[in-house]
């Protein structure tokens, strides 16, 4: 059963919203009425939700760093004629690319977590030439669509996700193939003037925290499967989405009332389900709806993009390794070998999953919708090296850090009047070391390799943008070993046609 | 101000206990009115908190086992003539030391967490030889005083904790150059018929559970630290100590009710920092007491039982192996040779671990005390691959689970009437396997992975029994490289006694 | 067609040796007159051949070990009542087979290379229960055969060659589905009193320091590949045998007549193709014909103690610690840190292959044949890590070495009065070090990690007794993935028979 | 004692060449009488010795693919105002750096191997500012003779090799430390119109195929070191240099007569100690002479050019990735997953080390001097990568090669008329392929991992452009830890000035 009415249509109206900080945009999620389930019950206002506002205020950094570093967080685009978000650009150059880079490890320095905003970022670039290139090819409007919904937002600033991810079912099976046809997400009726949408998004990154998704396929599809290959914008209140958060590793510490256990008491990232029960999506915000063969360019496109934006990570590196070198120091061990050594293991990791992500970006061609698409074979790399890099980064921290990063008592035994004091002595390092910095800084280690933001540090760096998997069989294509076999036939003498002769 | 009186009396008098079964042992632990605090509060009865408990289970365990599977869990005393729990046990052979592995192993796969009795073991069978030698040399009574301790333990069946750890403070000093003396555990006066101790001890496992602890140092120490040169026994209900339940990543779990979310509702690990409170301590339960020079002898020694009892992670590994192993088949990418080839790759690695831990029982020699002493060059390689494997363990079992090992929505949602169905829907991998089936793997691999049981599968595999470093240490003292040389010199044909001129 | 007459009837009858020291093998090889080709030449006699000799002289060691330490290299024989060379003992005990690995690990550190017996050791205990195991299921002959002959080699001390390996062809075929059918070796003819066989077996370790050789089939095979199920022992001398040696990397350094830019003087590998052109084996020497499904039992049998005989290249790891930490000492950085960490890493993989080794050896189980099998899972994990540290510690020896190490100029330029002197100056590391002596020592070096001895300390250790996917393959199937995914869901609540319930 | 004279003079005097092809370039090295000593002997013509003409044959490849892809291999140059061979151009953009990146992957799958080039160029490139520096500082006149000698370098398309490694020593002394003062080189004597020049550089790759070399100093120097303070051109053909060849790997099969067992018969490096007997040097020559200070900048700018040059490496790695693939489909089992996952690995780490490689070309910036510097940090990193990953290729092409790789017979056996028809019929992998193909294909393999070849991809890989704990110093110094701990405090709640407060 599709909801309509009036309260309906104003959504797809394209009301003003104007936000311009990280204040402006917090405000303009509130009163939404989104039905959000956690913990077994209905969030009524989630800005104000503790375990919720560490994600929106990782999202507002993003709006208050185009104001503090326009530089870095804005670009120029041509499309409105005007500075627009960075989130919102469709890259004009490969300039265009690198800078997104940067400006991603900016944010994870500045938050330590997933600031959400680069799956919708990165939708918005692939889509760009994903439709240009199906007009051409069909004779579709989606483009100009497109073009036309991406103006609205540059506008109005807003924060659009990218709902990709399907729950699957099993996955030795298609779409089509599956006991439950609504495992991915697909078309079940067209309309006049729209189409009918059903299905759900797992591991929805900060789709609370937006203003619009965009759903897309998540794999390449064939005929049978050509209900599957739909591309729409829904607003995020739309009463026909349900969202029901995930469970962090220790997301509850947020609902405790303190700042130090919860490791990083500002910033947190978020993942929910989206179950998305017949909503009618007007053709205007449809942007492909059955070309299946462009199923499988999308999702290259997109994970080009996005496999090279796990660069965000970086900063989230930078953090740990920072942290591990604050208690190596406060501990009395920085200046151990070992130690030294370890940091420096810690830095060329992460600087290596850097240059591959900056690499992709510079090494960017100009499509013929007239975007910049960065090199895929780097992108591939860049993620693949993420799924491995930061998980030694972690298990390198907590090697620095010691065994209190795991055994270390709450926040409310070191106030207690009895043990604090107590708590207070034995676990110092000196006189001229608060107990109280060391313990905050043992608490964000924790918070990073196995407390919450271990999710975006670790399982997001493993799983998102595509799994190892994935990125093994873009790399299987994307490398000529036909080519390569020739060198080696060449050099061994075997072909004749050596290129000196 | 050191607690005496009667009741402090009592504790000294070796009570009966009788102990056979995990029932008769949690009994045991009732009313003993421990000073425990965790999350700000005084914990009343330790066996009946939610947090506890499950750590309470795993000490258990290892007294049902003792009673299912004799030959493996028990041993055949000299000391006391008698059938005595493997964890009493001072082994006598090479083949004791083998079977305390065997048992550590399928400890860590029946209950997949810490099961806490193998500090105490170590301890035992380290102190045993140590007193050994020092009587020998110094003409003290510490062998004979610990035979008789030991004897007693084994007769009522009690859990003893050895408690090595200090804080540490500023780790580029030695205990006496900290600016609080009491950083590490020392003896603060000596009275007729025992001693005073002050001090704490970190990372506690299984303290609470435990009848006795012994302390010990926890390093090599010089003439001018000799104050820190104490081991001794102490009631765990001494009123002089206090406890401070560390805080494990997810801990509040077990708290809301539920046996899902948790991951692994009946078993966990436990640590805690003990404070030692000027606690006397009668001559008859002193077993080092400024013999400095021994300290290095008791941590190598103990630190070579130890590091190979880190074993008990292959059978952590073994449930883990399995979590993902039977994710895969569900979710239908049982066959891909990729997710085979990782959990190949996860049993070679666990097997690593394993091979060099028995070896290095299997290679002991006996001691003039008449007790074996495993290799200690091969317990440390064994325990050095423990600070590693087990975290890519991890890192391919969360690859292998899916992202859903972190974004999954909490079991209050799965039951509640408007969403839980949805979820159940959505969640589903086919009409073969419940979802709810699936999603208590899921939180098993979490549980192991970034919630409570990976601070004992990860952190304490890093730190416990000595961080990396520490190993390296050893390692470096134990390989001949003197004789290394010699052997390249003379195949380089520059010595010139070759082996077979 | 086959040869025959009085020279090879000669050959069957089994002529005393009573080798007893180096010297003496030495000289029971001469005068064979072997079919051997090398560099395009006919070998006139093996022994004085300048590249032959260092591997000769390496199993020379194997009888002067068993003379200088008895117990370490011989064993008392339950079948030939006397104590004989371990390399031609079955194994009684666990502690045989250990005993095995102490001294492979022994005969490496003395050779710094593959002292080429442990093959025939191996097949040798893998036949005596497969033999037995036959017979009691066929009423076959096979395994008095094979005690007789065994019994034969000990008396006279004998060096018998393991050939499996066949060249395989086009591998994703069977034995019968290749183009050529000899590319398997099968039986072409049986007559009365033996049988006929032809084929080939490729690198052939030792072969030609061997008296006798036993080919056995390669893998496992099914009723249309039985021909290909033969187990018989030859004479090396056969004229029906013909040698073509394999180069070694830098072999011909050999023949320039120094000592030095061999690295290695003294001690060498050897392999070579053995091509059998129809030999007519007498029914007394043949121990397998056509019993195909036992081919797998061979194999398994046969890897699991041929996989953990690797732990030899732990001696070989020994002399690359030694090099690498002389050079470092020498060079004046044998203090920092980075090195002494490096060497700490190169010994911890040592060992920790070492320990796989020998667990696998301590945890035999005795068959009914009497003997001991080795653990295979161990097995297997202990030559997988053979196929991945080696490597590791030829890198860290050459970043230890420095780029010398590849670049040093010849000996005879060392020796010419012009240059030598100069090249004395300016590779001089300080008046305590002949220039000489930091040469030899970058010789060994290179010998081991790129020259002739890195053929047997890599490629060898890669590929002998199996590449690394058939240890991947045996793992998995040694691996109870059942019983894991067991352990998984009783503790995940859903299999509801708990160990503790 | 200097060398002078009318011969000598006319070294100096800047002759005319005109090199346009490989051919030209060949013939201009012809008469020269360098000084050469290799196996002990005195080389007559280093153009045609055939262990050299691999050499010679790489370095004329540059010159070749100059002429067939001018945009790739030549640069516009404002210096001289026409078009100059790359390796010639000094950098005026990031993207002159890139192409660099280009051409020297091109130029490694073309070869196989080093091609000389790079100490050359990047030498220029780190002088270039170096001398504008110093001159800007200490009023000297050495940018005007850099440009004023590059010019000339560029007009008749020279090859000039850059000369920075010195013997060393004893390497935990400082140049004057040593025992022998000319184990760095350093100036003896000055005298009017120019320096006299003593000591030796090691390990120079292609010396003897430049024309020109430059030395440079090694390390940071004090002002007790500043005689050791000296850049300065000198011609290859000066007869105050004497040249000793180190020897490869397996280098004298190319002088064995054959094009199959040298693996890649037409290509390969060259390593040789260069002796500096008291050469005078022009003023005009001489780029740096006692500014002590600048060493370490000069130094550090030219091993940031330096460690991004090995890029060239996955030129090699392509070459290596394509006879393993290639290996594989002839054995049979090119479709095998393991195999293919393996080739996946191979290109990953692969592309790993582009990334970063073109990453820090990319993130150039302009220096003062006006040309451009690449991103030192990055450029490090890659480098570090280069001391890793090949090494892991190279063990992974023998993987998939099969043991082969060692164990093959020699070219003159399989052209044995008895032998080799044996040889071809067992090495057959079917009808398709021919076996010398197979063979050939397995040479390269064995060239690359262990032969001639493996002395460029593997040991150079580790100790060119500085050995690997060179580029963990350098890191050190380039991350920020400092900026990385307050990123941490932040977070951690500890400094209270977050980014979005």
């Amino acid at each position: 059963m599709t909801t309509t009415g009036a309260d309906v249509d104003r959504l797809w109206s394209r009301p003003a919203h104007q936000i311009v900080t990280g204040d402006d945009y917090v405000e303009s999620l509130r009163g939404r009425d989104l039905k959000v389930h956690y913990l077994g019950e209905r969030v009524p206002e989630v800005v104000d939700h503790p375990v919720v506002r560490p994600s929106v205020n990782a999202v507002a950094r993003t709006f208050d760093l185009a104001v503090d570093e326009p530089e870095l967080a804005t670009a120029q685009s041509s499309l409105s004629g005007r500075r627009v978000n960075r989130f919102l650009h469709v890259a004009e150059s490969a300039d265009d690319l690198v800078m997104q880079n940067k400006m991603q490890r900016r944010l994870g320095q500045d938050t330590g977590t997933c600031f959400q905003r680069c799956v919708g970022m990165d939708a918005f670039n692939a889509l760009f030439s994903v439709t240009f290139d199906c007009d051409a090819t069909h004779g579709t409007p989606y483009h100009e669509r497109l073009r036309s919904f991406l103006r609205y937002c540059q506008e109005e600033n807003l924060v659009v996700g990218g709902a990709m991810t399907d729950p699957k079912g099993d996955r030795s099976r298609t779409p089509s193939q599956q006991h439950d046809p609504d495992l991915f997400t697909h078309v079940v009726e067209r309309r006049d003037g729209g189409v009918v949408i059903r299905g759900a998004k797992a591991h929805q990154t900060g789709c609370l925290n937006s203003h619009w998704i965009i759903v897309m396929p998540t794999m390449r599809l064939g005929e049978e499967d050509r209900d599957y290959a739909i591309v729409a914008a829904i607003p995020v209140e739309h009463p026909g989405l349900t969202y029901v958060l995930g469970r962090q590793s220790c997301d509850t510490r947020a609902m405790e009332g303190g700042d130090i256990d919860v490791g990083n008491a500002r910033f947190a990232g978020q993942e929910a389900l989206i179950i998305i029960d017949d909503v009618f999506v007007p053709d205007e915000y449809v942007f492909l709806d059955g070309e299946h063969e462009l199923a499988a360019t999308l999702v290259e496109r997109f994970t080009a993009f996005h496999r090279r934006s796990y660069v965000c990570k970086t900063g989230l590196g930078d953090v740990l390794i920072g942290a591990a070198a604050q208690l190596a120091d406060w501990q009395g061990v920085g200046g151990a070998s070992h130690v030294r050594d370890k940091l420096v293991e810690m830095a060329h990791l992460n600087e290596t999953v850097y240059g591959a992500g900056i690499a992709s970006s510079h090494e960017a061609t100009q499509l013929p919708a007239g975007n910049f698409q960065n090199d895929a074979l780097l992108a591939n790399v860049c993620k693949h090296n993420v799924t491995r890099f930061p998980f030694e980064l972690a298990r390198l921290a907590q090697d620095i850090a010691g065994g209190l990063v795991a055994t270390l008592p709450s926040e409310r035994d070191f106030a207690d009047p009895d043990v604090g004091p107590l708590l207070d002595k034995y676990f110092s390092v000196g006189p001229d070391v608060p107990t109280e910095h060391r313990v905050r800084m043992l608490r964000l280690v924790e918070n990073m390799t196995m407390g919450r933001n271990a999710v975006g540090y670790l399982t997001e760096s493993m799983h998102g943008a595509g799994s190892p998997q994935a990125q093994r069989v873009q790399i299987a294509r994307d490398v000529d070993l036909v080519a390569d076999m020739g060198l080696a036939r060449r050099l061994a003498g075997i072909d004749r046609d050596p290129p000196d002769d």
